[in-house]
Protein backbone atom coordinates (compact mmCIF):
# COMPACT_ATOMS: atom_id res chain seq x y z
CA UNK A 1 0.00 0.00 0.00
CA UNK A 2 1.27 3.83 -1.01
CA UNK A 3 2.48 5.47 1.52
CA UNK A 4 0.37 9.39 2.10
CA UNK A 5 1.77 11.90 -0.38
CA UNK A 6 1.18 16.22 0.32
CA UNK A 7 1.21 18.03 -2.75
CA UNK A 8 1.50 21.99 -2.38
CA UNK A 9 1.36 23.39 -5.72
CA UNK A 10 -2.56 24.93 -6.55
CA UNK A 11 -4.25 25.10 -9.62
CA UNK A 12 -7.64 26.03 -10.90
CA UNK A 13 -9.23 22.61 -10.97
CA UNK A 14 -8.41 22.72 -7.03
CA UNK A 15 -10.83 25.70 -6.88
CA UNK A 16 -13.56 22.65 -7.69
CA UNK A 17 -11.54 20.01 -5.56
CA UNK A 18 -11.15 22.16 -2.37
CA UNK A 19 -15.61 22.58 -2.62
CA UNK A 20 -15.83 18.54 -3.63
CA UNK A 21 -13.56 17.44 -0.41
CA UNK A 22 -15.29 20.40 1.99
CA UNK A 23 -18.71 18.79 0.80
CA UNK A 24 -17.82 15.12 0.59
CA UNK A 25 -16.30 15.59 4.30
CA UNK A 26 -20.05 15.83 5.48
CA UNK A 27 -19.09 18.68 7.96
CA UNK A 28 -19.58 22.07 6.26
CA UNK A 29 -22.78 24.11 5.20
CA UNK A 30 -23.15 25.05 2.00
CA UNK A 31 -21.95 29.12 2.67
CA UNK A 32 -19.09 27.48 4.17
CA UNK A 33 -17.60 24.70 1.83
CA UNK A 34 -18.62 28.04 -1.02
CA UNK A 35 -15.95 30.48 1.69
CA UNK A 36 -13.52 27.27 1.23
CA UNK A 37 -13.47 27.53 -2.42
CA UNK A 38 -13.06 30.99 -2.47
CA UNK A 39 -10.04 30.89 -0.05
CA UNK A 40 -8.76 28.88 -3.23
CA UNK A 41 -9.78 31.43 -5.80
CA UNK A 42 -8.32 34.37 -3.49
CA UNK A 43 -4.93 32.20 -3.11
CA UNK A 44 -4.72 31.94 -6.92
CA UNK A 45 -5.39 35.41 -7.83
CA UNK A 46 -3.38 36.94 -4.73
CA UNK A 47 -0.11 34.66 -4.76
CA UNK A 48 0.83 32.96 -1.88
CA UNK A 49 2.48 35.79 0.04
CA UNK A 50 -0.62 38.81 -0.23
CA UNK A 51 -3.16 35.87 0.69
CA UNK A 52 -1.41 34.15 2.95
CA UNK A 53 -3.22 31.02 2.74
CA UNK A 54 -1.47 28.15 2.30
CA UNK A 55 -2.01 24.84 0.96
CA UNK A 56 -1.37 20.99 1.64
CA UNK A 57 -3.26 18.36 -0.29
CA UNK A 58 -2.75 14.77 0.79
CA UNK A 59 -3.33 11.40 -1.66
CA UNK A 60 -2.27 8.11 -1.32
CA UNK A 61 0.47 8.14 -3.93
CA UNK A 62 1.03 9.78 -6.78
CA UNK A 63 -1.29 10.44 -9.77
CA UNK A 64 -4.34 9.67 -7.39
CA UNK A 65 -6.97 11.78 -6.50
CA UNK A 66 -6.84 13.93 -2.93
CA UNK A 67 -8.63 12.62 -0.89
CA UNK A 68 -7.98 15.66 2.05
CA UNK A 69 -6.57 19.25 2.72
CA UNK A 70 -5.58 21.48 4.81
CA UNK A 71 -5.89 24.83 4.72
CA UNK A 72 -3.80 27.41 6.96
CA UNK A 73 -1.76 30.68 7.07
CA UNK A 74 0.35 33.26 8.89
CA UNK A 75 -2.11 35.34 11.37
CA UNK A 76 -1.26 39.22 10.03
CA UNK A 77 -0.52 41.76 12.75
CA UNK A 78 1.36 38.61 14.94
CA UNK A 79 4.98 37.69 15.41
CA UNK A 80 4.43 34.20 14.83
CA UNK A 81 1.00 32.77 15.17
CA UNK A 82 -0.81 30.62 12.70
CA UNK A 83 -4.49 29.70 12.06
CA UNK A 84 -5.94 26.60 10.77
CA UNK A 85 -8.30 27.72 8.78
CA UNK A 86 -9.89 24.46 7.08
CA UNK A 87 -9.29 20.84 7.15
CA UNK A 88 -11.51 18.79 5.64
CA UNK A 89 -10.92 14.95 4.28
CA UNK A 90 -13.36 12.55 2.47
CA UNK A 91 -15.47 10.22 4.57
CA UNK A 92 -14.09 6.81 4.04
CA UNK A 93 -11.39 4.77 5.24
CA UNK A 94 -8.22 6.28 6.73
CA UNK A 95 -9.73 9.49 7.51
CA UNK A 96 -8.83 10.42 10.93
CA UNK A 97 -5.40 8.83 10.51
CA UNK A 98 -5.32 11.07 6.99
CA UNK A 99 -6.97 14.18 8.95
CA UNK A 100 -4.17 13.87 11.99
CA UNK A 101 -1.51 13.75 9.33
CA UNK A 102 -2.14 16.81 7.67
CA UNK A 103 -2.88 18.26 10.38
CA UNK A 104 0.70 17.56 11.75
CA UNK A 105 2.00 18.34 8.56
CA UNK A 106 1.14 21.76 8.55
CA UNK A 107 2.26 22.24 11.89
CA UNK A 108 5.41 21.32 10.27
CA UNK A 109 5.79 23.51 7.57
CA UNK A 110 4.41 26.39 9.47
CA UNK A 111 7.11 25.72 12.04
CA UNK A 112 10.14 25.71 9.63
CA UNK A 113 8.80 29.47 8.44
CA UNK A 114 9.20 30.49 12.00
CA UNK A 115 5.42 29.72 13.17
CA UNK A 116 5.47 29.29 16.88
CA UNK A 117 1.15 28.91 17.79
CA UNK A 118 -1.55 27.19 16.29
CA UNK A 119 -4.80 28.53 16.19
CA UNK A 120 -8.35 26.41 15.52
CA UNK A 121 -11.39 28.26 15.89
CA UNK A 122 -14.31 25.48 15.60
CA UNK A 123 -18.09 25.75 17.22
CA UNK A 124 -18.64 24.43 20.84
CA UNK A 125 -22.14 22.55 19.24
CA UNK A 126 -22.33 19.08 20.41
CA UNK A 127 -22.03 17.74 17.25
CA UNK A 128 -18.68 19.06 17.04
CA UNK A 129 -17.00 16.82 19.91
CA UNK A 130 -15.58 14.32 17.82
CA UNK A 131 -14.14 17.94 16.07
CA UNK A 132 -13.20 19.01 19.43
CA UNK A 133 -12.01 15.70 20.92
CA UNK A 134 -10.04 15.17 17.28
CA UNK A 135 -7.85 18.71 18.47
CA UNK A 136 -7.64 17.57 21.67
CA UNK A 137 -5.83 14.04 20.62
CA UNK A 138 -3.37 16.63 18.54
CA UNK A 139 -2.36 18.57 21.26
CA UNK A 140 -4.71 21.28 21.10
CA UNK A 141 -6.36 22.41 23.97
CA UNK A 142 -9.55 25.00 24.58
CA UNK A 143 -7.91 28.35 25.23
CA UNK A 144 -11.87 30.33 24.74
CA UNK A 145 -14.95 30.35 24.34
CA UNK A 146 -17.04 32.78 23.19
CA UNK A 147 -21.22 31.99 24.22
CA UNK A 148 -23.42 32.61 21.07
CA UNK A 149 -20.82 33.52 18.83
CA UNK A 150 -21.98 31.91 15.45
CA UNK A 151 -25.67 31.77 16.56
CA UNK A 152 -28.31 31.80 19.47
CA UNK A 153 -25.90 28.56 21.60
CA UNK A 154 -23.82 28.11 19.29
CA UNK A 155 -20.21 29.06 20.68
CA UNK A 156 -16.87 29.65 19.03
CA UNK A 157 -14.14 27.58 20.96
CA UNK A 158 -10.75 28.82 20.29
CA UNK A 159 -8.25 25.72 20.49
CA UNK A 160 -4.42 26.67 20.62
CA UNK A 161 -1.50 24.52 20.81
CA UNK A 162 2.55 26.07 20.97
CA UNK A 163 4.81 24.39 18.70
CA UNK B 1 -19.94 75.43 17.41
CA UNK B 2 -20.98 72.60 15.14
CA UNK B 3 -22.63 69.22 15.76
CA UNK B 4 -21.07 65.89 14.97
CA UNK B 5 -21.67 64.32 11.44
CA UNK B 6 -21.00 61.23 9.87
CA UNK B 7 -20.86 59.80 6.10
CA UNK B 8 -20.51 56.20 4.96
CA UNK B 9 -19.95 56.96 1.23
CA UNK B 10 -16.03 56.05 0.36
CA UNK B 11 -14.15 57.40 -2.33
CA UNK B 12 -10.55 57.27 -3.29
CA UNK B 13 -9.69 60.11 -0.94
CA UNK B 14 -10.52 57.84 1.88
CA UNK B 15 -7.68 56.08 1.03
CA UNK B 16 -5.29 58.17 2.38
CA UNK B 17 -7.44 59.60 4.61
CA UNK B 18 -7.58 56.63 6.65
CA UNK B 19 -3.72 56.32 6.37
CA UNK B 20 -3.25 59.49 8.07
CA UNK B 21 -6.02 59.03 10.39
CA UNK B 22 -4.22 56.11 11.82
CA UNK B 23 -1.03 57.73 11.76
CA UNK B 24 -2.46 60.60 13.75
CA UNK B 25 -4.20 58.45 16.35
CA UNK B 26 -0.56 57.94 17.31
CA UNK B 27 -2.85 54.46 18.45
CA UNK B 28 -0.84 52.06 15.74
CA UNK B 29 2.36 50.51 14.16
CA UNK B 30 3.16 51.24 10.20
CA UNK B 31 2.16 47.96 9.83
CA UNK B 32 -1.00 48.34 11.37
CA UNK B 33 -1.72 51.78 9.22
CA UNK B 34 -1.03 50.40 5.99
CA UNK B 35 -3.58 47.35 7.06
CA UNK B 36 -5.98 49.90 7.72
CA UNK B 37 -5.36 51.30 4.33
CA UNK B 38 -5.90 48.11 2.44
CA UNK B 39 -9.07 47.52 4.09
CA UNK B 40 -10.34 50.79 2.27
CA UNK B 41 -8.69 49.56 -1.20
CA UNK B 42 -10.78 45.94 -0.53
CA UNK B 43 -13.72 48.33 0.29
CA UNK B 44 -13.33 50.13 -3.32
CA UNK B 45 -12.44 47.24 -5.25
CA UNK B 46 -15.05 44.70 -4.33
CA UNK B 47 -17.57 46.77 -2.95
CA UNK B 48 -19.83 46.89 0.69
CA UNK B 49 -21.37 43.79 0.21
CA UNK B 50 -18.27 41.30 -1.23
CA UNK B 51 -16.22 42.95 1.12
CA UNK B 52 -17.89 43.05 4.01
CA UNK B 53 -16.44 46.29 4.75
CA UNK B 54 -18.65 49.29 6.61
CA UNK B 55 -16.99 52.51 7.43
CA UNK B 56 -18.69 55.90 9.06
CA UNK B 57 -16.24 58.93 9.12
CA UNK B 58 -16.88 61.59 11.89
CA UNK B 59 -16.37 65.40 10.95
CA UNK B 60 -17.79 68.26 13.26
CA UNK B 61 -19.88 69.86 10.69
CA UNK B 62 -20.28 69.18 6.76
CA UNK B 63 -17.49 70.43 4.50
CA UNK B 64 -14.81 70.27 7.08
CA UNK B 65 -11.41 67.38 7.26
CA UNK B 66 -12.78 64.03 8.88
CA UNK B 67 -11.36 63.51 11.92
CA UNK B 68 -11.76 60.23 12.87
CA UNK B 69 -13.49 56.88 11.46
CA UNK B 70 -14.58 53.22 12.44
CA UNK B 71 -14.26 50.02 10.03
CA UNK B 72 -16.82 47.22 11.05
CA UNK B 73 -18.62 44.48 9.73
CA UNK B 74 -20.69 41.41 9.98
CA UNK B 75 -18.33 38.38 10.29
CA UNK B 76 -18.62 35.60 7.82
CA UNK B 77 -20.78 31.94 9.51
CA UNK B 78 -22.00 33.85 12.28
CA UNK B 79 -25.65 34.10 12.13
CA UNK B 80 -25.45 38.21 13.46
CA UNK B 81 -22.29 38.55 15.08
CA UNK B 82 -20.13 42.16 13.78
CA UNK B 83 -16.62 42.97 14.35
CA UNK B 84 -15.52 46.49 15.09
CA UNK B 85 -11.70 46.40 12.81
CA UNK B 86 -10.74 49.50 13.22
CA UNK B 87 -10.96 52.97 15.02
CA UNK B 88 -8.86 55.41 14.93
CA UNK B 89 -9.67 59.30 16.07
CA UNK B 90 -6.78 62.33 15.35
CA UNK B 91 -5.07 63.40 18.70
CA UNK B 92 -6.79 66.33 19.64
CA UNK B 93 -9.92 68.10 21.11
CA UNK B 94 -13.16 66.10 21.75
CA UNK B 95 -10.89 62.84 21.04
CA UNK B 96 -12.68 60.47 23.61
CA UNK B 97 -16.27 61.87 22.82
CA UNK B 98 -15.72 61.39 19.03
CA UNK B 99 -14.41 58.14 19.56
CA UNK B 100 -17.31 57.25 21.80
CA UNK B 101 -19.59 58.56 19.23
CA UNK B 102 -18.18 56.79 16.21
CA UNK B 103 -18.37 53.60 18.67
CA UNK B 104 -21.95 54.42 19.43
CA UNK B 105 -22.73 55.20 15.61
CA UNK B 106 -21.23 51.69 14.28
CA UNK B 107 -23.11 49.66 16.88
CA UNK B 108 -26.84 51.51 16.27
CA UNK B 109 -26.11 50.78 12.08
CA UNK B 110 -25.02 47.50 12.62
CA UNK B 111 -27.73 47.10 14.84
CA UNK B 112 -30.58 48.27 12.46
CA UNK B 113 -28.77 45.65 9.57
CA UNK B 114 -29.34 42.81 12.36
CA UNK B 115 -26.12 42.63 14.44
CA UNK B 116 -26.60 41.37 17.95
CA UNK B 117 -23.33 40.93 18.97
CA UNK B 118 -20.33 43.12 18.59
CA UNK B 119 -17.10 41.83 18.90
CA UNK B 120 -13.35 43.77 19.42
CA UNK B 121 -10.00 42.04 19.35
CA UNK B 122 -7.25 44.54 21.62
CA UNK B 123 -3.96 44.30 23.34
CA UNK B 124 -3.38 43.24 26.59
CA UNK B 125 -0.09 44.85 27.12
CA UNK B 126 -0.16 47.73 29.80
CA UNK B 127 0.73 50.54 27.47
CA UNK B 128 -3.73 49.88 25.66
CA UNK B 129 -4.74 50.03 29.05
CA UNK B 130 -6.75 53.14 27.99
CA UNK B 131 -7.95 51.29 25.13
CA UNK B 132 -9.35 48.88 26.94
CA UNK B 133 -11.11 51.27 29.24
CA UNK B 134 -12.76 52.88 26.70
CA UNK B 135 -14.01 49.84 25.48
CA UNK B 136 -15.25 48.49 28.77
CA UNK B 137 -16.48 52.71 29.29
CA UNK B 138 -18.72 51.59 26.28
CA UNK B 139 -20.45 48.36 27.39
CA UNK B 140 -18.00 45.86 26.25
CA UNK B 141 -16.52 42.90 28.55
CA UNK B 142 -13.69 40.78 28.15
CA UNK B 143 -14.77 37.53 27.29
CA UNK B 144 -11.10 36.26 26.15
CA UNK B 145 -8.06 36.28 26.81
CA UNK B 146 -4.79 34.88 24.48
CA UNK B 147 -1.70 34.71 26.15
CA UNK B 148 1.21 35.50 23.96
CA UNK B 149 -0.82 35.68 20.47
CA UNK B 150 0.11 39.18 19.15
CA UNK B 151 3.95 38.27 20.34
CA UNK B 152 5.21 36.94 23.54
CA UNK B 153 3.78 38.81 26.35
CA UNK B 154 1.47 40.18 24.22
CA UNK B 155 -1.87 39.04 24.23
CA UNK B 156 -4.96 39.06 22.53
CA UNK B 157 -8.12 40.09 24.20
CA UNK B 158 -11.47 39.64 22.79
CA UNK B 159 -14.35 41.96 24.30
CA UNK B 160 -17.88 41.31 23.61
CA UNK B 161 -21.13 43.73 24.08
CA UNK B 162 -24.70 41.96 23.58
CA UNK B 163 -26.59 45.28 21.71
Amino acid sequence: MSDLSFRELLGQPDIELVRQLARDSGGFSPREVDLAAELVEERLARGLEASGYHFIFAQWGPGVPALGYVCYGPIPLTRSSWDLYWIAVAKGTQRRSVGRRLLAEAERRAGGLGATRFYIDTSGRADYTPTRAFYEAAGYRAAAALPDFYAPGDAKMVFAKAL
